[in-house]
């Protein structure tokens, strides 16, 4: 079939900016014009919707749905909500691992604090029901509930991967293997941003359930391949293009199948250097200020005779002590970068991710076999080099 | 009507007990087994229900329902989603207001950090959502539709009233009136606490439309007396029985009835040390612990003489710079709980928790007129005397 040559990359980029001009629509008529609401709330709602997206969520979930004849008013709604939920578990995620870049910009929590950034994530995921309910007057309530069930499975596995990892990280736990890391992923993010989707996007367009497995494995998989490809970039590009900090998942300590095929490889002392920086928070931005201006302080003292070098010594040993654990430094992350480097962790990555995106295009030609060719048909097989080829 | 004499305490606080009981069962029934998540997921949203709680909201569900003539079963589902509802909300609440201690023990992000805390949170909203599916089967569609609208109306006005408080706080608002206040209250607590169960109570049982009025109408009454009542409590109790930290609302700089009034009948110069007092954050133990390590070595360090006494001076305005902003001190709340007590607010907070009540009673009379009498009736008669005269 000609689908399966997939779509050029612009028109891939056209069909996925016009899916995502769609949802934001419907995410800018869904939010209360509340004026006093507005300032703390209603405005932050649309902060991480509005920076520059991919809008890959909902033009997957439009085009399963119309890939199988169903048409774009029945989807629209749906794919808007799960671009809502993404955007919500972004806030929340930056929050949970402290990041500090979102899509070229500050995150939500360091610019308006953690207490605003928690309760504009709850907001989202309290709008998003709405849209959900009145679906019953667009598909009845069959494909409405379907629709529903659908949804509440992937927010309880989202926030099940999301346990995993900080159940990993506050453990301190690096013995892992690929196949726990394709767990986490797959539930993490492979779900709201991949499974559910097309799922959610097959219901609207009333395809049989017989049809359900097929287009979830095509999805599963191209997850996986995607989030391999995210910790590729992560450690390749700088933050103009791609809109998060350079390295900075070694920064937080993530776990990723390149960081962990590293340790793998690595001789003991290897590992035990990385994981004992690994093990350390990133310097906060006040913290750090702080203590330097505080050693500063000291050097000018001892300078002028008003402390000794002993008592140097006793103040930096106490604000040690104060200022909690001490933090990872740059030179350390350097060595984990050096250490990716040497046992080629970023090319195993790149071998992984190519073998999952090729199970996904067995699954999506299986899939597509009784379908016509259509250009949302053609935007699944395309999504499949995208995914690996992609540089943000 | 016998009903409106009310219930004895103690009937009243069996009445609680058992919808407490109910709803626990059913949360506990509720969240998966899932051993990889159990640790950093599923133990901990168990954490706040398992505390000893006061179950108002699923009793206020299973009476507003009983009392119309309503099935237990038909209503206990939608009970224990409320009860998780409440305790997800707490969870998040507690992060953005920094408190310390919830029912008698330190709170989910202080045992846990905030990370798993956002995590769990979220883990209980979706997990909230299989439940109001499920009634389907058990309510037909109409009504399981009609509480899931109920259900996203009461969630998207909850974030709005924590949005409205933590918008004052940003602003450093503090010229407030009564009405400001009482719709804020309404906003973040009546709704989940109050207006929403008994609704939900009533559409379970199939009441009619008409009925909804007056029982919204007493439930929103309630709800402003409730939280008057509470504030009063966080002032006049130990943290023994309450299970909140004395004062904490103070330490929070929270906008309490109590204080605004406070505020209101303050000269300009007291109002003022006020505010400066309230606008400064409470200290966070690990800074006021480092604080206090660094100083002790200071004075160690000068009668050693290894540091001048002028050397300390640069130190101490060097921490102080890096320590962030100053904090609140006990002292300084001290005279907040002078200028409460000079003016008199405590008694005028519990003259208008007593009005409010008074309107929930009127409203609840009308609502009750044609009903039979019951326990159940008159538990909902016994709550307008419990809410007031409640020591925890």
């Amino acid at each position: 079939m000609d689908s399966m040559r997939g779509m050029s990359e612009v028109d891939l980029q056209g069909y996925l900016a016009e899916a995502r001009e769609l949802a934001l629509k419907e995410i800018q008529a869904l939010v209360p014009r509340d004026e006093k609401a507005r300032r703390a709330l209603y405005d932050l709602i649309l902060d991480y919707p509005l920076r520059d997206a991919k809008g890959l969520r909902p033009a997957l979930c439009i085009a399963a749905c119309r890939a199988q004849g169903g048409q774009l008013q029945a989807v629209t709604p749906s794919a808007a909500v799960l671009e809502l939920y993404h955007n919500a578990f972004l806030i929340h995620d930056d929050i949970e691992d402290q990041s500090e870049l979102r899509r070229g910009k500050p995150t939500l929590h360091l610019q308006h604090g953690v207490p605003i950034a928690v309760n504009v994530g709850d907001a989202m995921l309290a709008l998003a029901l709405q849209p959900l309910l009145d679906n019953t007057r667009l598909l009845g309530l069959g494909r409405s509930l379907r629709i529903l069930q659908s949804v509440a499975h992937m927010v309880t596995l989202s926030v099940e991967g999301q346990a995993l990892e900080l159940d990993w990280i506050a453990a301190r736990r690096w013995d892992l293997s690929d196949t726990d890391y394709c767990e986490m992923v797959i539930k993490k993010t492979g779900w709201y941003s991949f499974i559910t989707p097309v799922l959610v996007g097959a219901i609207a367009a009333g395809a049989p359930s017989s049809a359900m497995a097929r287009l979830a494995d095509f999805a599963r998989a191209l997850s996986v391949g995607f989030q391999i490809q995210d910790d590729i970039l992560n450690l390749e590009q700088g933050q103009g293009e791609y809109g998060k900090e350079f390295a900075g998942d070694l920064w937080e300590g993530k776990r990723t199948l390149i960081l962990l095929h590293a340790l793998r490889e690595a001789t003991p002392a290897e590992r035990q250097a990385a994981e004992s920086t690994l093990g350390r928070p990133r310097p906060r931005s006040a913290v750090a200020d702080g203590a330097a201006r505080l050693s500063s302080c000291m050097d000018e003292l001892v300078a002028q005779g008003q402390l000794s070098p002993l008592g140097r010594e006793a103040l930096l040993s106490a604000t040690r002590d104060a200022g909690s654990t001490p933090v990872k430094e740059r030179s350390e992350v350097d060595q984990l970068l050096a250490l990716i480097q040497k046992y080629g962790s970023l090319q195993y990555a790149r071998t992984c991710a190519q073998r999952w995106v090729d199970d996904a295009a067995a699954a999506l030609r299986e899939w597509a076999a009784p379908l016509e060719d259509s250009q949302h048909l053609r935007f699944l097989f395309g999504v499949l080099n995208y995914v690996v080829a992609r540089t943000r």
